[in-house]
Parts: C-alpha cells; structure tokens; sequence
C-alpha cells in the first residue's frame, strides 16, 4: 500500500468565519431544483443581518424556482497562482420579502440585479445551515 | 402606470461564445441536489473537448452526490465597477472517466482538486444543455 499525499489542507471555517467572508462578497450562486434538474445562476447579494438578499425580476425562472423553497447559496474565491481559496455554502429557505421594515431596509443595501428593473422582487434566504472551507497550501 | 426603466441588458451567448469562455476560467460550480437538498460546491475544472471535467476524491460527498447523477455547473465572472459580466450554465450526466486513453487525456490538463491526492477521480460531465448570457451596461 503506498501511501497517499495530500497536497492541499481543506480547513473547516466557523460559522462566524463564514459570515465575515460572507459579507466581504458581492457575487453568489444560487442553487436549485427545477424539475427535477438542478441549476446554478449568478446573483449579485447583500446580507441583511444573517439573512442572504438579492433581486430577482418576477416572472423569471429564477424567482418561479426559488421563492417558497429551499436553496443553496454559495460564495467562493481562488487564486490560482498561490492555489488558495475558500467557498461557504448556506442551505436555507427562500421567500420574497414582503414586510415594509425589512423591505425598506433591503432596498438600502448595494444590490444590483443582473437584469435590473424597478419591479424586482427582494429575496430572503434565511441560514439554516451554513459551512465554509479554506484551502491553504502545504508548500 | 409608470413606464419601468431597464437598466441592464442581458444578452444570451451562442454556444460557441460559451465554450468559449468555458475555456477561459478555471474554477467552477457543480449544483446538485443530495437527498433533495440542492449544494453548490466549487471545483477547478478544465475542458476535454467539450466535456467539463473536474477531479474529486472518492468517499468524499462531492464524488458520491455527482457521480451517475445530472449535474448543473456554473462559471462566470463580473466586474463589479462597470457592471458588467457574463455567466455560462452547463447541465449534464456526470461521470468518472474510466477509458484508459481518456484518462491520460485527462491527467494532461491544469486540473487542481480542492483537496489534492493521489487517488482521485476524473469525473466528466457531457454538456446535454450549454446556455450563458453577458450583462452589458447600457450607460
């Protein structure tokens, strides 16, 4: 049996980790089920306390797929060159935001949709699991 | 009624312009669903052709969630000053590459895992459905 080297170390992140990088992102993917196949598109985000917002125009398929069901929202960076990066995976529930508080809170934050427009739904994933890991480099 | 004012364009890409910038990137996404929860999990994959293909350790859940399964994968790239950017999704079977002379194809390319070992799988995914679109600002 030869043994196995292990070029790279994946270091588990805290939760409080995870939210700290969460929050320093602008880009996310969201991950759902349509049908039975699954589908990742791109999101430009904000936090909004722990909850995960972003804009997405009704009548899209990404508002049909998300709203009302769970999903997977994730951020990650890599350098190629120093083969570093970390990712961070949040599982939660997504709903439109439809309190006037939280509404408005929302509409302060940095969000663009990439198709912008005035009538976009604000989409809350609300974190019931959240992961993160960083890949760091033995040599 | 007040006219709505789009700000953004959101372009669909040929397939061509797709694999084209499929073969511009090197980290990606894989979406699938694990027990009916969806996941996103970044990986850094490489083209063979025109099949994605990634490295992923067995025994691991990236390996056993993708491997036999349909799979989304997702890359894409923003800029975040001029709003712009583009993203390419790719659904497919998934697949570990077990051919010998595909599999030397496939240790040819810069592919990194996550976590590095020896022992890792190729896994291919056969492009069933390649769509993307560039956001281009209009101002």
């Amino acid at each position: 049996m030869v043994a196995t080297v292990t070029l790279d170390r994946l270091e588990p992140l805290s939760e409080e980790q995870c939210f700290e990088l969460l929050r320093s992102g602008f880009l996310g993917r969201v991950g759902v089920s349509m049908g039975g196949t699954p589908i990742v598109l791109p999101v430009n985000y904000a936090l909004l306390d722990r909850d995960v917002v972003f804009r997405s125009a009704p009548g899209t398929k990404l508002s049909a797929a998300v709203l009302g069901t769970r999903v997977a929202f994730e951020v990650d960076d890599a350098d190629p060159l120093y083969r570093a990066g970390w990712s961070v995976l949040v599982i939660g529930h997504a709903d439109e935001i439809r309190d006037e508080q939280t509404l408005a809170a929302a509409r302060e934050l940095p969000l663009r949709a990439w198709a912008g427009g005035d009538r976009d739904h604000y989409v809350r994933i609300e974190a019931e699991h959240v992961s993160g890991r960083r890949l760091g480099s033995d040599g």
